[in-house]
């Protein structure tokens, strides 16, 4: 099987959100995804991109995407994050997260960066073992926070 | 007591160093910190800055900093990561934390976004308390991952 990965195109980001919104059905949270077709497409392709994404392909087919960004650790410097690694579940476990993985790793060596960091859930199994077995730390001692919108408004007494 | 928190300075960045490396011995890694007081001054007051930083002083003394950048949620749009809120051991439980925090908040509404994100050690009993007494959700079934330098580079077999 041929595994092409590449640079998302601003055109490709239709392919893009149907797979973002696959992930949070299987995360559990169908009605979580906020974000539009065409707010990937602003922020990702506008003068000052919020996100870089590859996708990768099969039979021109897109069936994957890694999405990365700049963080900044105040103990490794720059770093990067990658928010999402998707396989759409009919093609998982033919090599395709591990070819996206690897060309993410890739474009962080080629910035540079000391670490790479992702969040996982921690009951999905398969995706700590894929990692781990790649060499990635799974900190199970380190939590994710996080404020919502309400919650921001209620801190600020408004 | 009077805690003023406002922007830092290219020259706060080494009462910044301190309080870095500060929370890196309180965190059990005192090695940790790669990143040197030229690193903070070049990486946040450059044409293209990778972070912004508040101070709180108490008598002109900084005691306190919340170091903050962009984020991007595939679920969310821009969100604003909070990536270190660091109180002076002595300067604990005044209420300095607090101030920082409402300081970020106001500040990722100025930048529209819809979240504030951090991380906690899950061990850190009186941090977690201070974050959910302030609306933020601790979400336990989140693990960090992270891929180092020597990871990276296995993981590309050179």
């Amino acid at each position: 099987m041929d595994i092409v990965v590449r640079d998302a195109l601003k055109n490709d980001m239709q392919a893009v959100h149907a797979l973002i919104t696959e992930l949070a059905v299987f995360e559990k949270e169908p009605n979580a995804v906020k974000v539009s077709i065409s707010d990937l497409e602003r922020d990702g392709f506008g003068k000052d991109p919020k996100f870089h994404c590859f996708v990768a392909e099969v039979g021109k087919k897109i069936v994957g995407i890694a999405l990365v960004y700049a963080r900044y650790s105040t103990w490794q410097g720059p770093v990067i994050h990658l928010e999402d690694l998707i396989v759409t579940a009919t093609m998982r476990g033919k090599g395709v997260g591990s070819v996206l993985l690897k060309e993410v790793v890739r474009y962080g060596m080629s910035k540079g960066v000391r670490r790479i960091s992702w969040e996982v859930l921690d009951w999905n199994e398969p995706a700590i073992q894929f990692y781990e077995q790649r060499g990635a730390k799974v900190l199970r001692d380190w939590d994710v926070v996080q404020l919502d919108e309400e919650g921001m408004k209620k801190f600020l007494g408004e």
